[in-house]
């Protein structure tokens, strides 16, 4: 199986938001397809591992920010790049809500759509929520990003190969978990958010 | 709840083949992402009322082909807008076949993901697969193509609105279902392939 066949397929970039109780959290995703539209159902795959599929299956709600194609890597970043268990990442935010309570964002997003689960799967690393669109609001007219244009215009391009110097862990680009070590296995996979080798870059002494 | 919200989902095209026993098909989706990564997991939409669909159900096997940026509007009009039902699709072409022994596209397609069905969730007018990929080819370097690029590129622009012309009927551009009279009817779905009244144009005398 050559996984380069299975990444030519074409995604979306998403701010997927929760709140159950007094705990909100929210994460970046490229895992989401509208699957009927009679009655318009979407399903969204989410990281087990992920604090925020932790509280979807608490609360059974969430509402997915469709980031723009203006959005910039600082927001991708402060959503996806850190985990709600250990920062509030809606601290010090002013968020609209949607009809469920949720806070959603205002800006560098095109759209956002509410929904309500109604069946999960879990899939070993991810679970698939099936959700109703309860809502679904068109924010303004500006494109959505793709997941394509986030790796070639939003994501910094890597430096280039240092060989001089020694390798001490590695970094998963998606999570920012670090493996202390010089060599990653070849079969590894992120304990926190379930990426494998492709997705790891070295950290140098 | 704005559609246009949900619009702004992004997804790739696809041609979705299919055997069961000596029966060979396949239709255009926009509809598969990649649902787990450990073990590898796809999902796929697909209409009920299609006749792959139909024998999705009997074979539990599928080939997707994910087309690419230069994919022609033929090729999407052979094999999305007719039905298997009523042509051999795959009459007079020469096709290789997967591991599943069934056939996908060898032009206009840039990979090749085949999957074997685990579990099948009827969602109304759509049936969701979830599958495991049992073998994924990357067959070349070109680019996937976007739904977006579908719909600003390849498919041919509507001719300028003819006001002095009588409308006769409403023709579906998913799959050419004819509706016979003036007005379509505002909450109307295509008895075919379950699209709305946005995914119809003017029939004139």
């Amino acid at each position: 199986m050559d996984k380069k066949a299975i990444y030519k397929l074409s995604y979306g970039v998403f701010m997927l938001s929760t709140k159950a109780g007094d705990k909100v959290n929210g994460c970046i995703t490229n895992t989401c397809m509208q699957v009927a539209n009679s009655p318009t159902r979407i399903a969204i795959a989410c990281i087990n591992a992920n604090y925020t599929c932790d509280l979807i299956k608490e609360s059974g709600v969430f509402a997915l920010s469709l980031l723009s194609e203006d959005c910039g890597y600082e927001l991708i970043q402060h959503f996806g790049m850190q985990s709600g268990r250990n920062v509030d990442k809606f601290a010090n935010l002013q968020l609209p809500t949607d009809v469920n309570g949720i806070p959603y964002l205002a800006w560098q997003t095109c759209a956002v759509i509410s929904g309500k689960v109604l069946e999960s799967i879990d899939l070993g690393s991810h679970t698939l929520f099936i959700a109703e669109v309860v809502d679904a609001v068109n924010l303004n007219d500006s494109e959505p990003l793709t997941y394509a244009d986030y790796q070639n215009k939003v994501k910094p391009k890597k430096e280039a190969v240092q060989t001089d110097r020694k390798i001490v862990g590695w970094r998963c680009k998606i999570c920012n978990y670090v493996y202390e070590g010089s060599e990653l296995p070849a079969e590894f996979a992120c304990p926190v958010c379930g990426h494998g080798p492709e997705d790891f870059e070295p950290v140098y002494a």
